[in-house]
């Protein structure tokens, strides 16, 4: 019997789930809405119930799952799987997810950070293909980021590594939800971007605009020509090519891979973020370091947790 | 026979040469001031003549050598031990320093940057004894860095991680040798706080004063009570703390260790960099990443330069 692999993306919104080869090419997916609300047991169920239906679209396809890998949220115990906590889950405290799944669904299971989830996605199968050493940047509601080294995610001593989004930028800067003040995130998240265009544009702009305001509709009206809203993005990718160099700096890596919904204002950015790097960082390294769109969309999420738990499971 | 290693310490200043046992203990040193003038050829020359004099006190020994280690500053090609260029040594250029010593001292020799063999002399014998994850940060003419990941140094894609002193604080901050501004070396250094000094205290000191001044001046002044003195350490630590607190957000190591002539100041400083650490990393790395001093001095690039060469001598 052939094997395969079946990766889970759990998130705030969504949850995905996909049944893929051991070489990462996703044979079939599903997607549900998440219903934070409903408590933790029934989102535990509903990921087993998933896996269940892929693993029997598997044995109809004559495929044996070896292990399933699921990316969650928020801060993640590695050697026993437990979520300590999630921004996005309240009543998630201390769940042993990894032992929850394992004992329903008698399989190995491995549990990762969904931004590493992500960040391993783009290294296996993604814009980091055949690379040994790359940063995942997420650009989305927040900012968040996966380390490859040695084709491995550095988790460090907590497993809390990567969290880019909350290096200071600014040290007496915008305040953040994380209790700094002035990280990356608050400048160049969706909602740093939102904040940019009000601090710039308010006076000039009906106060009624903002209670709709979206990252989006910046973009849109970048694109379309709106000064303010070119100014917005550009300051934004100085920032964060100014910490694109730190990083460079610090780690010397081969790739740049940058995800989220902010990717879509790539044209309007990507500029201003390469003069920073080049500045900024040595010749050698900025060089290197190819700053590249992500590729996987929604699958990165799926592929690389599936990636995670064939890693962990070889251990 | 029992085995033996040399580690060698080349600086501007300096040459240092150990004998030391493959636990690293030294058994025998030597120094003597490099001569930059002499050019590399005269160099190169006194370094294999300082390994030859260890071998035969090591052969008196009864003690046989496994390899050489070399800690050299500058950009090295960890692949070939080339020193691609190095700031101590104006004529180094594309120096094949690997492959003369061993075509010399018919031994395996091995190169790795200086401020990376200090981090592994730390880790090995030193403050990081026992430890896996750390970043080693040299606080003195310049500030480097050296990052231990399991037990390793990361090396990054063309040898130069670790640039630490390199980290843009203060985007639009003083212009630094690099080519960037506002790099950390330019406020945590020992230049960088006698800038801060004479930013501060100009006017109210004579002109003349700065003529001779030093770091260590400022230390001693701050710790006798002068008041400017000790704002201006008491700022440099403050700045630490804020890079290290986004070193720790993004590698989560298990510790942080100082090194360098900054280090003198410790009592004046450290308070300040500790508070920056807990307000802006993330709790559990924040309390994780002990800063702590550095303990072997002037031996620790000799012993990590051995650690370094035992390490791949095995791989």
């Amino acid at each position: 019997m052939s094997h395969a692999v079946i990766g889970v993306d759990l998130g705030g919104t969504n949850l995905r789930t996909a049944l893929l080869t051991t070489d990462g090419d996703i044979l079939q997916r599903h997607k549900e809405a998440t219903i934070v609300s409903d408590g933790w047991e029934k989102i535990v169920f509903r990921i087993a119930q998933n896996v269940e239906r892929l693993r029997e679209a598997a044995v109809a396809r004559g495929l044996d799952i070896r292990v399933v890998g699921v990316g969650a949220p928020g801060v993640i115990q590695m050697n026993t799987g437990v979520v300590v906590k999630s921004p996005n889950f309240p009543d998630w405290n201390k769940l042993p997810l990894q032992d929850e799944l394992k004992r329903t669904l008698r399989l190995p299971v491995f549990i990762e950070n969904d931004a590493n989830a992500a960040a391993l996605g783009e290294h296996w199968r993604g814009a980091g293909n055949g690379i040994s050493s790359m940063i995942f940047v997420t650009l989305g509601t927040g900012v968040g980021g996966g380390i490859v080294l040695n084709n491995k995610i550095w988790h460090g001593a907590d497993g809390m590594a990567g969290e880019i989004g909350h290096i200071t930028m600014i040290p007496d800067g915008r305040p953040c939800s994380c209790g700094n003040t002035g990280c990356l995130e608050m400048y160049a998240s969706a909602r740093g971007i939102v904040q940019s265009y009000w601090e710039k544009a308010s006076g000039s702009v009906p106060e009624e605009f903002f209670k709709t305001m979206t990252s989006e509709k910046i973009y849109q009206s970048a694109h379309a020509g709106d000064a303010t809203a070119r100014d917005v993005i550009k300051d934004m990718g100085h920032m964060l090519g100014i910490a694109l160099a730190g990083l460079i700096n610090t780690l010397n890596p081969e790739m740049i891979v940058l995800g989220g919904r902010v990717k879509d204002a790539w044209q309007l950015f990507i500029d201003a973020t390469r003069e920073e790097v080049m500045r900024r960082a040595f010749l050698a390294p900025a060089q290197r370091a190819h700053i590249v769109p992500s590729l996987l969309g929604d699958d990165a999420g799926m592929t690389g947790a599936a990636a995670a738990a064939l890693q962990r499971l070889d251990e």
